[in-house]
């Protein structure tokens, strides 16, 4: 029979069984005319004499091609590769209707054979596929752009690279993301297959088609010996590592090697894997040996022939790796168990200064953090080694996981020295994470930079409970703040040239200026047609507005005495609080006083913390109320125009950054509103991407600022109202310096030593303070039905009858449980028996209810706050009081919850009255409203929002070695 | 022989040819009696068996162990490679004498015999060793916490996990960074060895010592048949691997193999892998089979028996790989040539928006362009996926490193729409890069963010020729203006509240806050005893200073009119031009007018742009002059306690921002202050970085603001003078719009229709405009010795005759060469003409030479740039300038260099007029110095430091679309 004669058989018999020469050599797999390697025309010859002998053996020695099917053996072996893939892929398509696997092929030059055997199979099992043809004469450049892009592509999920061996180097395949790679040619997959690890990577298929077809063989393969020809390569290690693995002896040789006939002899199996064509003479073999002839599928050139052999189970077995692969990226796509590793504390006695012990840590780098906590690789964005932004997309990918616990830590009313909330946070997430090994995540405040440099020092925990790197957490960070201040600001100066260019222009003018002609086109833009849309005007041709029209439009008319919005900036500057701005001449005399507040106090610092995605920022950012117009409409950053602008500032600042305390446990640090007027919480959304990533046995710790009478009133009236969650246990933070106060200990103030009343032991006064401040704010956590446990952070100077007493005294109070921590001297392993306790009330039932409904009047409202939460007889509004109330009740804004702007040094408004004052009428100024955010806040006494440098200033101390890029003097 | 006996013979003969037996068999690598992996009661006498059996063969029939050394053949095998690591060890610390190449060793519990040889073989090679000693039952979290410690350790090349194989996990293999695992067992080495690439992995030392005693075999091994047993692991596989590689025929069998005797007969060598122990009776061998034993050196434990064998020679093959490895760290510490991957650009006609145009491009991941242009991994962070910091630590790896060639793209005087400076750097580097494939680097300026949401849009090019992603360049990028926002506006609080504390204290108030007591212990800070320096004063010790030096201590005493520091914010806020601060009650009446400014015209953003390293920048902001005293005296930041803080705030700002062009050329983003109060320039630092970076035959392009009188003149004067930089090029853009405009076109301004003489073809125009304008800004750069190209960025209403006449024109002006460039509506491609040009004008010698020395009297050199470069006649000091000449030579001043704040509209100081006024007197209104940044500023005329916003401001077309979260509206 001649070659020819041969191949037309071939492509018009079913199966390949003509193949099966009757010595029993079986040829599986075709060659083909053209080689495009290692041909030489004696390989030709070869494989013609090869086939024309085999036609001449006897057919009654032809083993069975299947073992245990009856039909045709290989084909058989495809179809029920399809079948089972199909049966995968049905099955994955069940569990994730959106998935669509696809597989992407990089081609250079058009459609092969092999290629269209691919894209059949494809067809058959059901994947899509998305074809790249390059030119023929490509560069690598080129490859890799398209690969690069294939990486990124969430819809793809294998990779095939059919281009020619020269095209496939070693850049190119590295290139490729292991994960994409179904032909497994990289690097990492072959040596994962090497090792054995198949839980990531791809076996071959052509390597998987081999075992597939001697696992068929008649007698099983298991210590029998295989002759590899030709497997020098990667693809003949990996299939020569399956068959040993298989308990087949293997024997590799050349096909140039010497002895190649007598090795034949000695073999069960022959895999000739040359990428070209060799045949085998009958006579090399003993009878009922199996021969594979894997050159055909190794090659990417057509030349008219029919294919078949080995490349259609190859192309099946690479479809099969492709649905492994949806399935890992759908798998990849759930949730995933933590893998934290905890790093190593030995805390130091007496305990070193902030920055020392931060510096004395070396963090784990964050893409790692966020890697043993589940994140995708796509889902965080690295700023410098330790800090990373989590996208928002986690939220839409884990929607169906159940959220964690909700942890609040909360405050007795504190001393002015603070009682160490954050410190108790960060130490019992170290605790819970690095010594229960209970997934868990604190979520912080980002402090203001004033402090830093002024009076207070950072906000990063302390002591052996911090967060690190802490220079980090309280200079720039990711930089949220400057964006806040940055487009505070730009609300400020588009306020005062509005008004400048109003008063200086006619209608006409400003309306020219305002739709002016492009082209010969005059348009509104989107946000020109929302205030168009607001003034009740349906017309959308800018020429056809009524004068009227014209000038309700282009007249925001705000009344400079009732502007609202204040500047900012990021520093304590005293000088700042009251300014007169628009004195150069320039500005023409629209001179006005105004002032500036420190960044945070800004209330699109308030509304990133609210904000539960990035629309509804934008609209709250848009609907901002910046003052009022002279006849006392309210004017919105959205009249202004600047409401993109304002969105395009804050985008990326809506991400919360992740970073890590000293023990590695995740942290994110997110918003830091003001606590009096605005609710000082740290964002809802780092709240809501925590709580799924912790898993429905995880925790979620955050603080809430002040004394829980503010703070945690707060949290649970405007934070929870806004984003849904529930808190399951209230950690009330208490010290026996705090409590000694509230029992009638001498004042404590900043910079004074303190009296010996708060150093030695007294336990009449500590008594006193529980059964008054801390039973009080235990009552209060209970008013909205969530369980307490009393977290006493103990000093060196407590005694341990006191600490004994206070946890005695908060149990009797209804405190769940009291314990103390020892976490700033000791980390984590201080807060044990508070995680132990934390996790212990949080299986309790908890009843959340809201203090009172959004419906209540405004008045009503603020009075339940005053008498159930302060214990107030009753509240006294001001004349300006109620004005506001009616203005806020008019323009709708009656059903917004309250923010109350209080005192956190007494239940009461007077700071000087600890314990739990009584008898006391509750006098609001003032009111105010961040519409925006979406809360009204009641002035009670006068709130500085911007704090001032004393005579030595933190920075004094402040330094940086330019030599070792050390800092100093943080804490 | 019994087993002990036959184990002491070993212990004590120099060789281990004891265990040649008789028969041929030779045994390397001694057993051990404990066997940590397989160990069976069964193997042991096995073991035992065929050392009593090898014992009996005849001595004749033994081959020689060395082929072709004479001496005893494995000892010198191990002492050959001792040899030779040794002198490559030699050579390497010649050529990097402070390199110690090092190897971690991580091991569990004390260390074993094997560990001691390991010691031993590195102390022979002379490396030095790290032990890291953990418990014997260690977790993998320790373990993993080590190698991550060790992976970032630049001190460390190499490391040996020396484990129970219990603890080699997949995830503990797999953390070690690929480059210092010298074992070669990630599954990235691994494969990357099967791949046959080992121009980055490693050979497993012990495959290696097994290929090493096989080559030693008397008979050539190519072509013979090689049985490994028990290799199926992955060292099995690599070795097979190299046994192929050296065409050896390869069988491999398990242990337990029925066939084991008959695959044993046909093998020329044996070779059993099996981390347990197994012997081989002699009659299953041939004659002269070498048998190798590995199972000693995969043992960790020792029980205190000898240790021979393989183990030394595997020893010395690690210490080997990490000589190696060493040897790449130094070669990676070397100059890499780039492999930079260029994006493809298909430009659109008409061309998009810039915004689209920007989008329309996937930029290269920002940790993948730094590989390209040959950054090491721990030289960038990362700010998200685009962007990333560039640690200046580079300069030192590559200060032998010759710097590439500096070009300066500066313009002829501009209309008042600008002439596309930054378009011309951005094509010019896409062409260089890209289409002349020459390493090519531009250095821009990062803009403020106040004319992006102003009037002027963004700064990032435009058309085709811009930086991406464009939103990210012109936003807040990474944050290095909000860092000067912060440091300036600390300075301006703490002046403020240092004057409100000076004048409400008495002396010793203010002493005794300024240096309190801290735990009884009074003590000046570093920065406090500095001021007391330059007071004169030597005492440190708080409580021995006079009250006269007390009080010259603690008061600055700062003349309240006299403050010359600025606020500043970013953002065009016009009403901040002229404000009166501190009226609020408690600042008690210390009111005072002042002013902001555009963040960009902070001082410190020129000392950004100017220093050249932490430690002269700190110096730099710590000498920046923030008024003066009532008895005239300068007052400094560091006067006011706060140059260390300001280090600390500016500590990442310092850092150089890489991102890339439209066709994925780098672009570093850094600094960007003024062009007349300051010196218009991006930073040195970048410019340093970039020149090393792009080589010797590399280029880096920068651009000057404003005309080439102002930018480029301030750029050899100030900038080249603080860098000691030398250019080798000017490129000189102009446009036929210019051109005509100083020929005496109608004039041109923002928001009015060009006139017809800029659309239609004016010939005449332009020739006057050439031989005006033009020809005077060449003889500008020529003064100062540096090589002229002009650049003719072609607008689409420019006639061939305008272009052919322009190009003609400033050639006969004095330019080396004049093109046409088309990068904005082409790309690079546009600009291939300018490149080309470029690269044969920077061959020429440029004779760079400054325009004055700094030692010229303040006056003169005023008067030279006038006369020189202005082209004026002479200057005119008003008393004012007079007088502050005085006071700054009084003050020691008189060498700074001087930054002319003048119009850039016209050569001379009336914007109207144009071409090349003649005639004139240059009139100095006034002088200021930026001592920090260390020039004078000449006041010629009013400047604006706070731009203001139009009634339509850009920001009314920005948005954000919160679901794709795509920008639209910035240009």
């Amino acid at each position: 029979m001649r070659l020819s004669t041969l191949r037309h058989a071939c492509r018009n018999l079913p199966t390949p069984s003509v193949h099966q020469p009757r010595t029993g050599v079986r040829v599986f797999g075709l060659a083909k005319r053209s080689l495009p390697l290692g041909h030489s025309s004696n390989s030709q010859l070869l494989l013609r004499a090869a086939c024309s002998i085999s036609g001449t053996t006897s057919a009654e020695k032809a083993p069975k091609l299947g073992k245990q099917t009856d039909g045709p053996g290989y084909e058989n072996t495809i179809r029920e590769n399809v079948q089972r893939t199909k049966e995968k892929m049905v099955a994955l398509q069940r569990g994730h209707p959106a998935l669509k696997p696809t597989l992407a092929i990089i081609q250079a030059d058009e459609d092969d054979r092999l290629l269209e055997i691919n894209k059949k199979m494809a067809g058959k099992i059901g994947l899509n596929i998305t074809q790249i043809c390059l030119p023929r004469e490509c560069t690598e450049d080129e490859i890799i752009e398209e690969v690069l892009k294939l990486n990124e592509d969430p819809r793809v999920h294998g990779v095939y690279l059919h281009l020619p061996p020269a095209s496939l180097t070693s850049r190119v395949l590295n290139t490729l993301r292991p994960e994409k790679d179904v032909d497994g040619v990289s690097d990492l997959n072959v040596g994962r297959l090497v090792r054995g690890d198949m839980s990531q990577g791809f076996t071959p298929p052509l390597a998987n088609a081999v075992m597939e077809l001697l696992a068929r063989h008649d007698t099983p393969m298991e210590g029998r010996t295989v002759l590899v020809v030709g497997g020098e390569g990667p693809l003949g290690v990996a299939l020569q590592c399956l068959m040993q693995r298989s308990g087949m002896v293997v024997l590799n040789s050349r096909r140039s090697s010497e002895g190649l006939q007598k090795q034949m002899m000695q073999a069960n199996a022959v895999v000739l894997l040359a990428a070209g064509h060799m045949d085998v003479p009958p006579t090399w073999l003993r009878p009922g040996t199996a021969v594979i002839h894997c050159g055909s599928a190794l090659m990417t050139e057509d030349h008219g022939m029919e294919m078949s052999g080995v490349g259609p189970l190859t192309a099946a077995l690479r479809m099969r790796n492709v649905v492994q692969s949806s399935s890992r990226w759908a798998q990849g796509q759930q949730y995933r168990p933590w893998t934290l590793r905890s790093l190593k504390l030995q805390p130091l006695s007496p305990v070193p200064s902030d920055i020392e012990i931060s510096r004395a840590q070396t963090p784990k780098p964050v893409d790692q953090l966020a890697q043993e906590i589940g994140l995708l690789q796509e889902e965080t964005e690295a700023y410098g080694r330790t800090k990373a932004k989590v996208r928002l997309s986690l939220l839409d990918r884990l929607r169906e996981q159940p959220d964690g616990k909700y942890v609040l830590v909360a405050g007795i009313t504190p001393t002015p020295l603070g009682e160490g909330k954050s410190t108790v946070v960060i130490g019992l997430v170290q605790a819970l994470s690095a010594h229960l090994k209970l997934n868990s995540f604190a979520c912080l405040r980002q402090p203001s930079q004033g402090p830093t440099f002024g009076v207070k020092g950072g906000a990063a925990g302390g002591g052996y409970a911090q967060v690190i790197p802490m220079e980090e957490f309280n200079l720039h960070l990711t930089g949220d703040i400057h964006a806040i201040t940055a487009a505070n600001n730009l609300v400020a100066a588009a306020i005062d040239a509005r008004m400048l260019h109003e008063a200086t222009q006619t209608d006409k003018a400003l309306y020219s200026r305002l739709v002016p002609s492009v082209n010969g086109v005059r348009r509104f833009s989107p946000i020109q047609i929302a205030r168009l849309c607001r003034l009740g005007i349906s017309e959308i041709d800018p020429s056809a507005l009524t004068p009227q029209e014209v000038s309700s439009f282009v007249r925001l008319d705000l009344d400079p005495a009732k502007v609202t919005w204040q500047r900012v900036v990021d520093t304590n500057d005293r000088f700042l609080r009251k300014i007169t701005v628009g004195q150069a001449s320039t500005e023409k005399g629209h001179v006005r006083e105004t002032q500036f507040d420190i960044a945070v106090a800004s209330e699109i610092m308030a509304i990133l913390a609210l904000a539960d995605g990035l629309g509804d920022m934008k609209t709250r950012l848009g609907r901002m109320v910046v003052g009022s117009s002279r006849s006392g409409q309210p004017i919105t950053a959205e009249d202004l125009g600047v409401s993109g602008a304002l969105a395009v500032l804050m985008k990326d600042a809506i991400k919360p950054t992740l970073m890590q305390t000293l023990e590695g446990s995740p942290v994110f640090v997110h918003a830091g509103p003001f606590a009096n007027i605005a609710h000082g919480n740290s964002s809802v959304l780092a709240d809501k991407l925590a709580l799924k990533l912790v898993g429905e046995d995880g925790f979620v710790v955050t603080e809430a600022g002040f004394g829980a009478d503010i703070g945690m009133e707060k949290f649970f009236n405007i934070k929870c109202r806004a984003s849904g969650l529930r808190p399951n246990i209230v950690v009330l933070v208490a010290t026996v310096r705090a409590l000694k106060m509230h029992g009638g200990g001498p004042s404590v103030s900043a910079g004074s030593p303190l009296p010996r009343e708060y150093i030695d032991e007294n336990l009449s006064l500590v008594t006193k303070g529980c059964s008054s401040n801390l039973r009080k704010q235990i009552q209060i956590a209970h008013l909205f039905g969530v369980p307490v446990v009393v977290a006493l952070n103990v000093f060196k100077t407590d005694t341990q009858a006191e600490i004994d007493l206070v946890c005695q005294m908060a149990k009797e109070s209804g405190a769940s449980d009291a314990v103390p921590c020892h976490h700033w001297a000791r980390g984590g392993r201080g807060s044990v028996e508070l995680a132990q306790a934390v996790k212990q009330a949080s299986s309790q039932p908890s009843h959340f209810q809201f203090l009172y409904s959004q419906e209540t009047p405004i008045v009503e409202k603020i009075r339940m706050i005053a008498q159930k939460v302060y214990g107030a007889d009753d509240i006294e509004l001001s004349p300006e009081a109620q004005a506001k109330i009616d203005y806020y009740n008019q323009q709708g804004y009656g059903k917004l919850p309250i923010c109350m702007a209080k005192t956190h040094l007494s239940l009461s408004h007077l700071p000087e009255k600890k314990g739990t004052p009584t008898g006391f009428t509750l006098p609001i100024r003032d009111i105010r409203a961040s519409i925006g955010a979406g809360f009204i806040y009641p002035l009670v006494g006068t709130m500085s929002t911007m704090p001032g440098l004393p005579t030595r200033p933190c920075f004094y101390d402040i330094d940086l070695d330019p030599v070792t890029e050390e800092i100093t003097g943080l804490f």
